[in-house]
């Protein structure tokens, strides 16, 4: 067996994204303790970063040690109690898992079902709150990463708060490539992801809880079901101060490149990443279209970062895949579910949402779909 | 804000261990996509790689992406049910977790209590069993990480299968350290992590189940209170052949440093680092007991690749460990819980496990509590 040589790929899935080789870099640093007084300086200038790209004051805004579905589930456990009624918004593959969760936590889920490639509908989710007095949390996809629709978790957001629910956002592809504004969109909980926007390698989920949030953890009434994602245990670790309580060992190399890479977003400047992600969706929304490929979801909700595009008749997902991938080192996604086979997901994430990127895709899927 | 650059640091706590160059090297290699081919190729020689060092033929035998504390909840929330009764073993700190864990599955802990720094008292255990009819799994630590100690789990794992338990082994510290055979031992599940003897950054916890322990948890009566550790889902993902179902984005690039170190850990042949973690663990007490620091556990139960050691009367704890940090870049562990204050925690786990480090590590001892 020999040491593992990755090919070179040009990642336009969704997800990850190609990462930064000063990210890359970062990661290769030498390996130090993870209660070492260096290292502790080094999460505290992550929860900084992380703030600048939540657009948030909270304290608790830390990175969870696991993928973005354990940022999910440590949301959820949390604020889900047993018995409790929950409002889940279904708009693609997410948003299931989201229910699944809230039945593992022995609550009930009432589903807003929307359909797969569109936001989820204001007069239906306030309608839904109306008639399920119950409910005490809302949890919605601000990016939905299987079908590339993007929801007004503001407005969401508002209608929640009238009914006196906390919100949580599934922000794992949004952070970094359209404007999320936690504390001026009041959102109570978001989480995150590292491979999307933030073009860090996978394994680490950013998270941010306001005072309204931790409050309700505090005084629960019930323990939470999982250890590793109980918050009053894990803030004991990555809460304020010098004197952090040993948890679990923290991914140290996985947090150099969290580092690096959102020192990288903060050196662009948020806004200057949002626009250039807006910018770069769009060019490549009219150059698939160029070559008789149309957007799967409509204009205002459309996301620029992941472009989910129909696939003509008569053209074979798979092999189209299998070729970008083998003949031109180019990865998209699949369409998942009921998408299968009828959609492409066309990433433009972080560092690899550029020009450059834009042209290679375009230019293959057109010599495969085209010129056979 | 700028880069972090962290110290060049000796490793000689309770783990993260130094981590191999060709390791971190191995880290910063190009992303590629969770679900590429090349990715399912190096996930599959993991596997591989890992049932060696397991020393089983384990079909599941994979690497959860999380710390060593998800890969015990892992195991844990898939192998209790609700109202059943397990069986803790208590030595140290990580027995303690695992009560906490079992009470979070709505399970009942009958806890077999063991001195700190002792190992698990078979005769207590196995009267525990015959007292407690209704225990269906037992667990505890093979290397209890918090005080050197080092349990039979041979024996234990005998006697728990005399009384139809299955049993759930913490090998967190001795995977790759000290003999570990999984299948002749007749272990039915055993959890690690990456950053102890196997000298790979944290982040990932090796984890393996014989097909008894999977009988059970596709026959379970409830579902698996986490979706994330959901082992039914989470083998869609890493099971057997080319189709894998999407469950979460793995951690690429730690996986390349696991394949990496494990690499490491073949070539140098398992044996082979077993007897020198055995060899540099004596010559460490040997070297300590000739400056006045006598070793903590007894003969027959200590760690080689962790030596717990008594702190004399007089000697500041704290001061000494951050001397030793700050002028020496030597890091050693406290002791835990009633041992704060009172032992040392010095590991030689994997790629820190060498002549250099104990010769460094006991004159600059030498130096800061005999010299001053």
């Amino acid at each position: 067996m020999n040491p593992f040589s990755p090919p070179k790929r040009i990642l336009m899935g969704p997800g990850p994204s190609n990462v930064h080789p000063r990210v890359l870099e970062a990661m290769s640093r030498p390996t130090i303790g993870h209660l070492d007084p260096k290292f502790i300086e080094l999460m505290d200038e992550i929860k900084g970063l992380l703030k600048y790209a939540f657009q948030t004051e909270n304290e608790v805004t830390f990175a969870v040690s696991g993928p973005g579905s354990v940022g999910m589930e440590t949301c959820l456990v949390n604020l889900v109690e047993p018995g409790s009624e929950v409002l889940v918004c279904i708009n693609g593959v997410f948003g299931g898992r989201m229910k699944s969760i809230v039945e593992r936590c022995d609550a009930k889920p009432i589903v807003v079902n929307n359909p797969w490639g569109s936001a989820v509908d204001l007069n239906l989710f306030e309608d839904t709150l109306k008639n399920n007095k119950a409910i005490t949390v809302c949890v919605f996809v601000h990016a939905e990463t299987s079908t590339g629709a993007k929801s007004n978790i503001k407005a969401l957001t508002e209608i929640a708060h009238q009914h006196n629910c906390l919100v949580i956002a599934d922000t794992v592809t949004s952070l970094g490539g359209i404007p999320l504004k936690i504390d001026e969109w009041n959102i109570d909980v978001a989480y995150s992801g590292s491979q999307k926007c933030l073009s860090c390698p996978p394994g680490l989920a950013p998270i941010t809880f306001n005072s309204r949030a931790v409050e309700f953890i505090k005084n629960r009434e019930n323990i939470v079901q999982s250890w590793f994602m109980d918050l009053n245990l894990v803030l004991g670790y990555w809460g304020k101060g010098a004197k952090r309580a040993y948890h679990h060992t923290a991914p140290i190399n996985s947090l150099y490149a969290l580092h690096e890479s959102l020192l990288l977003l903060k050196e662009e400047g948020i806004e200057n990443s949002w626009s250039r992600h807006q910018k770069n969706g769009d060019e490549l929304v009219s150059e698939l279209e160029k070559i008789g490929l149309k957007p799967f979801v409509k204009v205002n909700e459309r996301l620029p970062q992941l472009t989910s595009t129909t696939i003509q008749d008569g053209i074979d997902d798979a092999s189209v895949r299998k070729s970008l991938l083998q003949k031109y080192n180019i990865e998209i996604g699949a369409g998942l579910g009921d998408l299968s086979g009828k959609v492409w997901r066309i990433g433009l994430m972080g560092y690899s949402s550029n020009e450059e990127n834009i042209n290679a895709c375009v230019r293959a899927l057109n010599e495969l779909i085209n010129k056979n």
